[in-house]
Protein backbone atom coordinates (compact mmCIF):
# COMPACT_ATOMS: atom_id res chain seq x y z
CA UNK A 1 0.00 0.00 0.00
CA UNK A 2 1.30 3.55 -0.83
CA UNK A 3 -0.56 6.80 -1.20
CA UNK A 4 -1.37 8.89 -3.94
CA UNK A 5 -2.34 12.61 -4.46
CA UNK A 6 -3.64 14.13 -7.05
CA UNK A 7 -2.52 16.65 -10.09
CA UNK A 8 -4.41 20.17 -10.23
CA UNK A 9 -4.36 22.68 -12.63
CA UNK A 10 -4.80 26.51 -11.65
CA UNK A 11 -7.49 28.25 -13.96
CA UNK A 12 -6.92 31.91 -12.56
CA UNK A 13 -5.49 33.32 -9.25
CA UNK A 14 -4.48 36.11 -7.24
CA UNK A 15 -1.43 35.48 -4.57
CA UNK A 16 -1.48 36.47 -1.05
CA UNK A 17 1.58 36.32 0.61
CA UNK A 18 1.43 37.15 5.01
CA UNK A 19 4.53 36.29 7.34
CA UNK A 20 2.81 33.44 8.63
CA UNK A 21 2.52 30.52 5.22
CA UNK A 22 -0.64 28.94 7.14
CA UNK A 23 -2.10 32.61 5.94
CA UNK A 24 -0.46 32.73 2.87
CA UNK A 25 -1.79 31.29 -0.56
CA UNK A 26 -3.87 32.28 -3.10
CA UNK A 27 -7.64 33.06 -4.38
CA UNK A 28 -8.93 31.69 -7.55
CA UNK A 29 -10.12 28.37 -8.80
CA UNK A 30 -8.24 25.01 -9.37
CA UNK A 31 -9.57 21.37 -10.77
CA UNK A 32 -8.56 18.42 -8.88
CA UNK A 33 -7.28 15.58 -11.82
CA UNK A 34 -7.99 12.26 -11.68
CA UNK A 35 -4.02 11.71 -12.75
CA UNK A 36 -1.29 12.30 -9.75
CA UNK A 37 1.22 11.00 -8.06
CA UNK A 38 2.12 8.15 -5.98
CA UNK A 39 4.85 8.24 -3.07
CA UNK A 40 6.63 4.98 -1.32
CA UNK A 41 9.64 5.12 1.23
CA UNK A 42 12.18 3.46 -0.65
CA UNK A 43 15.91 2.91 1.23
CA UNK A 44 18.31 4.91 -0.45
CA UNK A 45 17.64 7.82 -2.72
CA UNK A 46 14.45 10.24 -3.86
CA UNK A 47 13.75 8.86 -7.52
CA UNK A 48 10.86 10.23 -9.95
CA UNK A 49 9.65 6.93 -12.50
CA UNK A 50 13.01 5.72 -11.73
CA UNK A 51 15.43 8.16 -12.22
CA UNK A 52 17.02 10.14 -9.12
CA UNK A 53 15.30 13.52 -9.25
CA UNK A 54 15.49 15.79 -6.32
CA UNK A 55 13.45 19.47 -5.80
CA UNK A 56 13.99 22.03 -2.68
CA UNK A 57 10.50 21.73 -1.57
CA UNK A 58 10.78 17.83 -0.58
CA UNK A 59 13.45 18.13 0.75
CA UNK A 60 12.11 21.03 3.24
CA UNK A 61 8.88 18.75 3.81
CA UNK A 62 11.59 16.19 4.95
CA UNK A 63 13.15 18.50 7.28
CA UNK A 64 9.55 19.11 9.09
CA UNK A 65 9.20 15.76 9.33
CA UNK A 66 12.44 15.33 11.13
CA UNK A 67 13.71 12.94 8.35
CA UNK A 68 17.22 12.50 7.61
CA UNK A 69 17.65 13.53 3.60
CA UNK A 70 19.72 9.89 2.71
CA UNK A 71 16.01 8.61 3.45
CA UNK A 72 15.03 7.37 0.29
CA UNK A 73 11.56 7.89 -1.75
CA UNK A 74 9.73 6.20 -5.09
CA UNK A 75 7.55 8.83 -6.78
CA UNK A 76 6.06 7.74 -9.52
CA UNK A 77 3.77 10.69 -11.53
CA UNK A 78 1.40 10.39 -14.23
CA UNK A 79 1.97 14.27 -14.71
CA UNK A 80 4.60 16.30 -15.93
CA UNK A 81 6.73 18.24 -14.28
CA UNK A 82 7.15 22.48 -13.58
CA UNK A 83 4.16 22.81 -16.57
CA UNK A 84 1.18 23.42 -14.16
CA UNK A 85 0.02 20.33 -13.23
CA UNK A 86 0.73 20.65 -8.97
CA UNK A 87 3.85 18.49 -9.35
CA UNK A 88 5.76 19.38 -6.13
CA UNK A 89 2.01 19.28 -4.33
CA UNK A 90 0.73 16.18 -5.09
CA UNK A 91 4.58 14.67 -4.89
CA UNK A 92 4.72 15.79 -1.60
CA UNK A 93 1.45 15.25 -0.16
CA UNK A 94 1.90 11.46 -1.23
CA UNK A 95 5.37 11.71 0.59
CA UNK A 96 3.71 13.48 3.67
CA UNK A 97 1.13 10.86 3.72
CA UNK A 98 3.55 7.95 3.22
CA UNK A 99 5.80 8.93 5.60
CA UNK A 100 3.26 9.85 8.28
CA UNK A 101 2.23 5.71 8.15
CA UNK A 102 5.57 4.16 7.73
CA UNK A 103 6.80 6.25 10.69
CA UNK A 104 3.44 6.35 12.88
CA UNK A 105 3.94 10.14 13.48
CA UNK A 106 0.27 9.76 13.72
CA UNK A 107 -0.30 13.28 12.36
CA UNK A 108 -4.18 14.07 10.79
CA UNK A 109 -4.78 15.08 6.96
CA UNK A 110 -5.17 18.70 7.80
CA UNK A 111 -2.00 18.62 9.96
CA UNK A 112 0.22 16.97 7.30
CA UNK A 113 -1.67 19.05 4.13
CA UNK A 114 -1.06 22.42 6.32
CA UNK A 115 2.93 20.99 6.65
CA UNK A 116 2.82 20.45 2.73
CA UNK A 117 1.23 23.99 2.22
CA UNK A 118 4.10 25.77 4.22
CA UNK A 119 6.70 24.13 2.20
CA UNK A 120 5.21 25.13 -0.92
CA UNK A 121 4.34 28.61 -0.11
CA UNK A 122 8.12 28.51 1.79
CA UNK A 123 9.40 27.13 -2.04
CA UNK A 124 7.59 29.88 -4.05
CA UNK A 125 6.90 25.97 -6.18
CA UNK A 126 2.61 26.87 -5.48
CA UNK A 127 0.24 28.92 -3.38
CA UNK A 128 -2.81 27.23 -3.87
CA UNK A 129 -2.24 23.42 -5.54
CA UNK A 130 -1.98 21.89 -2.40
CA UNK A 131 -5.77 23.29 -0.70
CA UNK A 132 -7.41 22.10 -3.99
CA UNK A 133 -5.73 18.73 -3.83
CA UNK A 134 -6.44 18.04 -0.27
CA UNK A 135 -10.55 18.86 -1.18
CA UNK A 136 -10.85 17.77 -4.57
CA UNK A 137 -13.56 18.94 -6.91
CA UNK A 138 -13.32 22.33 -8.69
CA UNK A 139 -11.89 24.74 -5.94
CA UNK A 140 -12.61 28.12 -5.26
CA UNK A 141 -10.62 29.75 -2.96
CA UNK A 142 -12.46 32.62 -1.29
CA UNK A 143 -9.55 33.73 1.48
CA UNK A 144 -6.21 32.35 1.06
CA UNK A 145 -4.96 30.11 3.41
CA UNK A 146 -3.45 26.33 3.60
CA UNK A 147 -6.37 23.63 4.18
CA UNK A 148 -7.45 24.00 7.58
CA UNK A 149 -7.61 27.73 7.19
CA UNK A 150 -8.34 28.46 3.80
CA UNK A 151 -12.46 29.94 3.29
CA UNK A 152 -13.39 27.11 -0.06
CA UNK A 153 -16.38 26.22 -1.86
CA UNK A 154 -16.66 23.35 -4.22
CA UNK A 155 -18.27 22.17 -7.55
CA UNK A 156 -19.00 18.49 -8.58
CA UNK A 157 -18.39 19.40 -12.35
CA UNK A 158 -17.84 15.79 -13.81
CA UNK A 159 -16.17 16.42 -17.14
CA UNK A 160 -13.10 15.25 -19.03
CA UNK A 161 -10.36 17.07 -19.80
CA UNK A 162 -7.73 16.94 -22.78
CA UNK A 163 -4.19 19.01 -22.31
CA UNK A 164 -2.01 19.97 -24.36
CA UNK A 165 1.96 20.42 -22.82
CA UNK A 166 4.07 23.03 -25.41
CA UNK A 167 6.29 23.95 -22.52
CA UNK A 168 7.53 25.29 -18.68
CA UNK A 169 6.65 28.50 -16.92
CA UNK A 170 8.74 28.78 -13.84
CA UNK A 171 5.85 29.97 -10.86
CA UNK A 172 8.79 30.92 -9.09
CA UNK A 173 10.40 33.53 -11.09
CA UNK A 174 6.84 34.81 -11.82
CA UNK A 175 5.76 35.43 -8.30
CA UNK A 176 9.21 37.37 -8.21
CA UNK A 177 8.01 39.79 -10.77
CA UNK A 178 5.89 42.91 -9.02
CA UNK A 179 4.16 44.17 -12.31
CA UNK A 180 3.17 40.68 -13.41
CA UNK A 181 1.87 39.90 -9.72
CA UNK A 182 -0.04 43.41 -9.51
CA UNK A 183 -2.22 42.48 -13.10
CA UNK A 184 -2.13 38.83 -11.72
CA UNK A 185 -4.11 40.07 -8.11
CA UNK A 186 -6.34 42.85 -9.33
CA UNK A 187 -7.68 40.66 -12.45
CA UNK A 188 -7.96 37.25 -9.74
CA UNK A 189 -10.06 39.30 -8.29
CA UNK A 190 -12.16 40.18 -11.00
CA UNK A 191 -12.34 36.46 -12.05
CA UNK A 192 -13.37 34.92 -8.81
CA UNK A 193 -15.88 37.16 -8.82
CA UNK A 194 -17.47 36.67 -12.02
CA UNK A 195 -17.24 32.95 -11.68
CA UNK A 196 -19.55 32.58 -8.16
CA UNK A 197 -22.26 35.20 -10.38
CA UNK A 198 -22.26 32.07 -12.37
CA UNK A 199 -20.20 29.16 -11.06
CA UNK A 200 -20.50 26.72 -14.44
CA UNK A 201 -17.69 24.79 -16.36
CA UNK A 202 -18.32 27.03 -19.16
CA UNK A 203 -18.05 30.22 -17.58
CA UNK A 204 -14.94 28.46 -15.90
CA UNK A 205 -12.84 28.36 -19.17
CA UNK A 206 -14.00 32.01 -20.78
CA UNK A 207 -13.02 33.42 -17.16
CA UNK A 208 -9.88 31.62 -16.99
CA UNK A 209 -9.05 32.82 -20.68
CA UNK A 210 -10.16 36.39 -20.08
CA UNK A 211 -7.33 35.93 -17.09
CA UNK A 212 -4.63 34.83 -18.80
CA UNK A 213 -5.04 37.37 -21.66
CA UNK A 214 -5.72 40.00 -19.72
CA UNK A 215 -2.49 39.47 -17.46
CA UNK A 216 -0.23 39.23 -20.15
CA UNK A 217 0.78 35.46 -19.30
CA UNK A 218 -0.66 34.25 -22.34
CA UNK A 219 1.20 33.91 -25.62
CA UNK A 220 0.36 34.55 -29.53
CA UNK A 221 0.76 31.08 -29.89
CA UNK A 222 -1.49 29.62 -27.26
CA UNK A 223 -3.88 32.26 -27.77
CA UNK A 224 -3.97 31.18 -31.45
CA UNK A 225 -4.61 27.19 -30.62
CA UNK A 226 -7.48 28.16 -28.64
CA UNK A 227 -8.89 30.55 -31.05
CA UNK A 228 -8.87 27.34 -33.34
CA UNK A 229 -10.05 24.90 -30.81
CA UNK A 230 -12.84 27.42 -30.15
CA UNK A 231 -13.86 27.94 -33.70
CA UNK A 232 -14.57 24.15 -33.77
CA UNK A 233 -17.03 24.51 -30.92
CA UNK A 234 -14.78 23.49 -28.01
CA UNK A 235 -14.00 25.26 -24.90
CA UNK A 236 -10.14 26.15 -24.22
CA UNK A 237 -7.68 28.22 -21.76
CA UNK A 238 -4.60 28.01 -20.69
CA UNK A 239 -3.13 26.28 -17.52
CA UNK A 240 -1.92 28.55 -14.38
CA UNK A 241 1.19 28.50 -14.69
CA UNK A 242 2.77 26.25 -17.51
CA UNK A 243 2.44 26.47 -21.36
CA UNK A 244 -0.40 24.07 -21.44
CA UNK A 245 -4.11 24.48 -23.00
CA UNK A 246 -6.27 22.56 -21.62
CA UNK A 247 -9.87 21.44 -23.25
CA UNK A 248 -12.83 19.74 -23.31
CA UNK A 249 -12.60 18.30 -26.84
CA UNK A 250 -11.27 14.78 -27.00
CA UNK A 251 -7.36 14.30 -26.66
CA UNK A 252 -7.02 13.56 -30.12
CA UNK A 253 -7.73 17.13 -31.77
CA UNK A 254 -5.19 18.08 -29.67
CA UNK A 255 -2.36 15.58 -31.21
CA UNK A 256 -3.24 18.18 -34.33
CA UNK A 257 -1.15 21.32 -32.33
CA UNK A 258 1.52 19.23 -30.56
CA UNK A 259 3.13 15.70 -29.34
CA UNK A 260 2.88 15.76 -26.04
CA UNK A 261 -0.78 15.23 -24.89
CA UNK A 262 -2.42 13.78 -22.02
CA UNK A 263 -6.11 13.42 -20.73
CA UNK A 264 -7.52 13.41 -17.03
CA UNK A 265 -11.07 13.36 -15.48
CA UNK A 266 -12.10 16.06 -13.20
CA UNK A 267 -11.79 14.28 -9.37
CA UNK A 268 -13.86 15.13 -6.41
CA UNK A 269 -11.18 12.73 -4.53
CA UNK A 270 -7.74 14.24 -2.44
CA UNK A 271 -5.17 12.48 -0.81
CA UNK A 272 -5.83 8.18 -0.58
CA UNK A 273 -4.48 5.15 0.49
CA UNK A 274 -3.81 2.86 -2.73
CA UNK B 1 -26.70 10.28 -13.68
CA UNK B 2 -27.41 10.64 -10.35
CA UNK B 3 -26.03 11.67 -6.87
CA UNK B 4 -24.88 9.01 -4.02
CA UNK B 5 -23.83 10.11 -0.85
CA UNK B 6 -22.13 8.04 1.83
CA UNK B 7 -23.70 6.41 4.75
CA UNK B 8 -21.61 7.07 8.53
CA UNK B 9 -21.81 5.69 11.88
CA UNK B 10 -21.00 7.97 15.14
CA UNK B 11 -17.99 6.58 17.44
CA UNK B 12 -18.88 9.15 20.18
CA UNK B 13 -20.26 12.90 19.92
CA UNK B 14 -20.99 15.33 22.32
CA UNK B 15 -24.23 17.31 21.26
CA UNK B 16 -23.87 21.36 20.89
CA UNK B 17 -26.91 23.47 20.41
CA UNK B 18 -27.10 27.12 19.76
CA UNK B 19 -29.97 29.48 18.52
CA UNK B 20 -28.06 29.12 15.02
CA UNK B 21 -28.17 25.90 13.10
CA UNK B 22 -24.94 26.28 10.97
CA UNK B 23 -22.99 26.73 14.75
CA UNK B 24 -25.25 23.46 15.93
CA UNK B 25 -23.94 20.07 15.84
CA UNK B 26 -21.99 17.78 17.76
CA UNK B 27 -18.18 17.42 18.44
CA UNK B 28 -16.73 13.86 18.04
CA UNK B 29 -15.68 11.14 15.45
CA UNK B 30 -18.00 9.66 12.84
CA UNK B 31 -16.32 6.92 10.41
CA UNK B 32 -17.90 7.65 6.61
CA UNK B 33 -19.16 4.04 5.08
CA UNK B 34 -18.66 2.80 0.84
CA UNK B 35 -22.29 1.94 1.13
CA UNK B 36 -25.00 5.16 1.10
CA UNK B 37 -27.84 6.46 -0.65
CA UNK B 38 -28.36 7.56 -4.24
CA UNK B 39 -30.88 9.95 -5.22
CA UNK B 40 -32.80 10.72 -8.53
CA UNK B 41 -35.77 13.04 -8.82
CA UNK B 42 -38.79 11.40 -10.50
CA UNK B 43 -42.41 12.45 -11.77
CA UNK B 44 -44.60 11.88 -8.66
CA UNK B 45 -43.66 10.89 -5.33
CA UNK B 46 -40.55 9.97 -2.63
CA UNK B 47 -39.75 6.59 -2.88
CA UNK B 48 -37.30 4.21 -0.97
CA UNK B 49 -36.46 1.06 -2.35
CA UNK B 50 -39.12 1.20 -4.52
CA UNK B 51 -41.95 2.25 -1.84
CA UNK B 52 -43.54 5.29 -0.55
CA UNK B 53 -41.63 6.76 1.91
CA UNK B 54 -41.23 10.16 3.59
CA UNK B 55 -39.90 11.88 6.26
CA UNK B 56 -39.61 15.28 7.80
CA UNK B 57 -36.17 16.47 6.98
CA UNK B 58 -36.30 15.13 3.16
CA UNK B 59 -39.70 17.23 3.39
CA UNK B 60 -37.51 20.63 5.08
CA UNK B 61 -34.63 20.33 2.55
CA UNK B 62 -37.50 20.47 0.14
CA UNK B 63 -39.33 23.66 1.41
CA UNK B 64 -35.41 25.39 1.74
CA UNK B 65 -34.81 24.18 -1.70
CA UNK B 66 -38.34 26.00 -2.77
CA UNK B 67 -39.51 22.25 -4.13
CA UNK B 68 -43.38 20.96 -4.16
CA UNK B 69 -43.79 18.16 -2.09
CA UNK B 70 -45.14 16.72 -5.26
CA UNK B 71 -41.80 16.71 -6.75
CA UNK B 72 -40.96 13.00 -6.63
CA UNK B 73 -37.48 11.52 -5.60
CA UNK B 74 -36.37 7.93 -5.59
CA UNK B 75 -33.96 7.07 -2.90
CA UNK B 76 -31.37 4.07 -3.36
CA UNK B 77 -30.76 2.95 -0.14
CA UNK B 78 -28.17 0.38 0.95
CA UNK B 79 -28.04 0.90 4.57
CA UNK B 80 -31.21 0.40 6.70
CA UNK B 81 -33.02 3.67 8.38
CA UNK B 82 -33.08 4.71 12.12
CA UNK B 83 -29.63 2.42 12.86
CA UNK B 84 -27.50 5.00 13.47
CA UNK B 85 -25.87 4.76 9.55
CA UNK B 86 -26.87 8.42 9.19
CA UNK B 87 -29.65 7.47 6.49
CA UNK B 88 -31.21 10.73 6.62
CA UNK B 89 -28.20 12.59 6.50
CA UNK B 90 -27.11 10.76 3.06
CA UNK B 91 -30.68 10.89 1.86
CA UNK B 92 -31.07 14.88 1.81
CA UNK B 93 -27.36 15.38 0.69
CA UNK B 94 -27.83 12.99 -2.48
CA UNK B 95 -31.45 14.41 -2.91
CA UNK B 96 -30.29 18.33 -2.29
CA UNK B 97 -27.43 17.50 -5.30
CA UNK B 98 -29.71 15.92 -7.55
CA UNK B 99 -32.47 18.77 -7.01
CA UNK B 100 -29.37 21.23 -7.61
CA UNK B 101 -28.35 20.24 -10.77
CA UNK B 102 -31.53 19.22 -12.53
CA UNK B 103 -33.56 22.49 -10.85
CA UNK B 104 -30.15 24.50 -12.45
CA UNK B 105 -29.84 25.91 -9.10
CA UNK B 106 -25.93 26.46 -8.94
CA UNK B 107 -25.13 26.06 -5.66
CA UNK B 108 -21.50 25.32 -4.00
CA UNK B 109 -20.81 21.69 -2.25
CA UNK B 110 -20.51 23.65 1.10
CA UNK B 111 -23.84 25.53 0.54
CA UNK B 112 -25.54 22.44 -0.16
CA UNK B 113 -24.46 20.53 2.81
CA UNK B 114 -24.80 23.10 4.94
CA UNK B 115 -28.47 23.70 4.07
CA UNK B 116 -28.70 19.83 4.05
CA UNK B 117 -27.09 19.87 8.25
CA UNK B 118 -29.27 22.81 8.70
CA UNK B 119 -32.38 20.33 8.41
CA UNK B 120 -31.18 17.72 10.33
CA UNK B 121 -30.62 20.11 13.08
CA UNK B 122 -34.20 21.16 12.70
CA UNK B 123 -35.37 18.03 12.62
CA UNK B 124 -33.03 16.36 15.14
CA UNK B 125 -32.55 13.61 13.02
CA UNK B 126 -28.80 13.84 12.95
CA UNK B 127 -25.82 16.54 14.55
CA UNK B 128 -23.00 15.37 12.70
CA UNK B 129 -23.71 12.77 9.76
CA UNK B 130 -23.62 15.34 7.63
CA UNK B 131 -20.10 16.77 8.69
CA UNK B 132 -19.00 13.38 8.30
CA UNK B 133 -20.34 12.92 5.04
CA UNK B 134 -19.33 15.68 2.85
CA UNK B 135 -15.58 15.47 3.81
CA UNK B 136 -15.27 11.31 3.93
CA UNK B 137 -12.90 9.87 5.87
CA UNK B 138 -12.71 9.08 9.82
CA UNK B 139 -13.71 12.70 10.73
CA UNK B 140 -13.34 14.84 14.04
CA UNK B 141 -15.33 17.20 14.71
CA UNK B 142 -13.60 19.43 17.00
CA UNK B 143 -15.61 22.48 17.12
CA UNK B 144 -19.17 21.79 16.01
CA UNK B 145 -20.78 23.24 13.76
CA UNK B 146 -22.38 22.72 9.51
CA UNK B 147 -19.87 21.25 7.11
CA UNK B 148 -18.51 24.94 6.22
CA UNK B 149 -18.01 26.42 9.58
CA UNK B 150 -16.96 22.80 11.54
CA UNK B 151 -13.53 22.55 12.00
CA UNK B 152 -12.42 19.08 11.71
CA UNK B 153 -9.35 16.85 11.66
CA UNK B 154 -9.58 13.48 9.35
CA UNK B 155 -7.28 10.12 9.06
CA UNK B 156 -7.17 7.99 6.11
CA UNK B 157 -7.55 4.72 8.21
CA UNK B 158 -8.55 2.14 5.44
CA UNK B 159 -10.22 -0.75 7.42
CA UNK B 160 -13.15 -3.16 6.41
CA UNK B 161 -16.11 -2.96 9.01
CA UNK B 162 -18.83 -5.71 9.59
CA UNK B 163 -22.41 -4.34 11.36
CA UNK B 164 -24.88 -6.29 13.12
CA UNK B 165 -28.26 -4.78 13.21
CA UNK B 166 -30.20 -5.27 16.29
CA UNK B 167 -32.78 -2.64 16.17
CA UNK B 168 -33.32 1.37 16.16
CA UNK B 169 -32.77 3.68 18.80
CA UNK B 170 -34.64 7.12 17.84
CA UNK B 171 -32.22 9.63 17.99
CA UNK B 172 -34.49 12.95 18.87
CA UNK B 173 -35.63 10.82 21.94
CA UNK B 174 -32.03 10.27 23.30
CA UNK B 175 -31.49 13.86 22.89
CA UNK B 176 -34.78 14.73 24.69
CA UNK B 177 -33.82 13.56 28.13
CA UNK B 178 -31.34 16.12 29.52
CA UNK B 179 -29.55 13.57 32.27
CA UNK B 180 -28.55 11.34 29.09
CA UNK B 181 -27.55 14.28 27.30
CA UNK B 182 -25.27 15.67 30.24
CA UNK B 183 -23.73 12.51 30.38
CA UNK B 184 -23.00 12.49 26.59
CA UNK B 185 -21.66 15.48 26.82
CA UNK B 186 -19.43 14.88 29.57
CA UNK B 187 -17.97 11.19 28.42
CA UNK B 188 -17.93 12.50 24.78
CA UNK B 189 -15.76 15.12 25.23
CA UNK B 190 -13.21 12.71 27.41
CA UNK B 191 -13.82 10.75 24.55
CA UNK B 192 -12.78 13.19 22.18
CA UNK B 193 -9.57 14.42 24.05
CA UNK B 194 -8.39 10.27 24.52
CA UNK B 195 -8.69 9.67 20.86
CA UNK B 196 -6.47 13.22 19.66
CA UNK B 197 -3.87 11.80 22.14
CA UNK B 198 -3.80 8.69 20.08
CA UNK B 199 -5.85 8.63 17.21
CA UNK B 200 -5.74 5.30 15.61
CA UNK B 201 -8.44 2.47 14.57
CA UNK B 202 -7.75 0.29 17.70
CA UNK B 203 -7.96 3.14 20.24
CA UNK B 204 -11.12 4.17 18.25
CA UNK B 205 -13.30 1.36 18.84
CA UNK B 206 -11.85 0.85 22.73
CA UNK B 207 -13.03 4.70 23.51
CA UNK B 208 -16.19 4.22 21.82
CA UNK B 209 -17.06 1.25 23.56
CA UNK B 210 -16.29 2.94 27.07
CA UNK B 211 -18.43 6.00 25.81
CA UNK B 212 -21.61 3.84 25.11
CA UNK B 213 -20.88 1.72 28.30
CA UNK B 214 -19.90 4.83 30.83
CA UNK B 215 -23.04 7.38 29.08
CA UNK B 216 -25.73 4.17 29.27
CA UNK B 217 -26.71 4.34 26.19
CA UNK B 218 -25.33 0.57 25.35
CA UNK B 219 -27.50 -2.28 27.14
CA UNK B 220 -26.20 -5.84 28.23
CA UNK B 221 -27.45 -7.53 24.70
CA UNK B 222 -24.80 -5.37 22.60
CA UNK B 223 -21.99 -5.73 25.82
CA UNK B 224 -22.36 -9.51 25.89
CA UNK B 225 -21.65 -8.91 22.35
CA UNK B 226 -18.57 -7.49 22.06
CA UNK B 227 -17.20 -8.86 24.59
CA UNK B 228 -17.30 -12.12 22.60
CA UNK B 229 -16.13 -10.87 19.71
CA UNK B 230 -13.20 -9.11 22.39
CA UNK B 231 -12.33 -12.82 23.21
CA UNK B 232 -11.59 -13.88 20.05
CA UNK B 233 -9.70 -10.86 19.46
CA UNK B 234 -11.63 -8.57 17.34
CA UNK B 235 -12.28 -4.80 18.16
CA UNK B 236 -16.23 -4.41 18.69
CA UNK B 237 -18.00 -1.30 20.09
CA UNK B 238 -21.78 0.27 19.11
CA UNK B 239 -23.29 2.13 16.71
CA UNK B 240 -24.17 5.62 18.15
CA UNK B 241 -27.04 6.06 18.08
CA UNK B 242 -28.15 2.66 17.01
CA UNK B 243 -28.83 -1.05 18.71
CA UNK B 244 -25.46 -1.95 15.98
CA UNK B 245 -22.38 -3.28 16.30
CA UNK B 246 -19.64 -2.43 14.64
CA UNK B 247 -16.52 -4.57 14.19
CA UNK B 248 -13.62 -4.92 12.55
CA UNK B 249 -14.09 -9.08 12.33
CA UNK B 250 -15.52 -10.96 9.35
CA UNK B 251 -19.30 -10.45 8.69
CA UNK B 252 -19.94 -13.99 8.49
CA UNK B 253 -18.44 -14.13 12.49
CA UNK B 254 -21.49 -11.44 13.24
CA UNK B 255 -23.77 -13.87 11.84
CA UNK B 256 -23.67 -16.34 14.57
CA UNK B 257 -25.40 -13.14 16.28
CA UNK B 258 -27.86 -11.99 14.55
CA UNK B 259 -29.68 -12.19 11.10
CA UNK B 260 -29.11 -8.24 9.72
CA UNK B 261 -25.65 -7.54 8.77
CA UNK B 262 -24.27 -6.05 6.45
CA UNK B 263 -20.24 -4.76 5.78
CA UNK B 264 -18.40 -1.65 4.32
CA UNK B 265 -15.47 -0.59 3.78
CA UNK B 266 -14.04 3.18 6.14
CA UNK B 267 -14.74 5.60 2.21
CA UNK B 268 -12.52 8.84 1.90
CA UNK B 269 -15.44 10.27 -0.66
CA UNK B 270 -17.81 12.66 0.07
CA UNK B 271 -21.02 13.17 -2.42
CA UNK B 272 -20.13 12.38 -5.78
CA UNK B 273 -22.06 12.09 -8.95
CA UNK B 274 -22.40 8.90 -10.07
Amino acid sequence: MTFFAPASITAFFSPKISDDPLKSGSTGVGITLSKGVKAELSDDRIRLNGRDFSFPTIELLFEKLGLELKQGLKLESQIPVGCGFGFSGAACLAAAFEINKKMKLKKGYFELTDIVHECEVESRTGLGDVVCQSYGGVVVRKVAGSPSMVKIEKYLFNDDLSFLVIGEIQTSKILRDDEIVQRINRYGEEALKAFLRNPEMENLFRISKEFAVKTGLMDDEVLEIIKDLERQGYLASMVMLGKVVFSNCDVEILKEYGEKTLKARISQVGVVEV
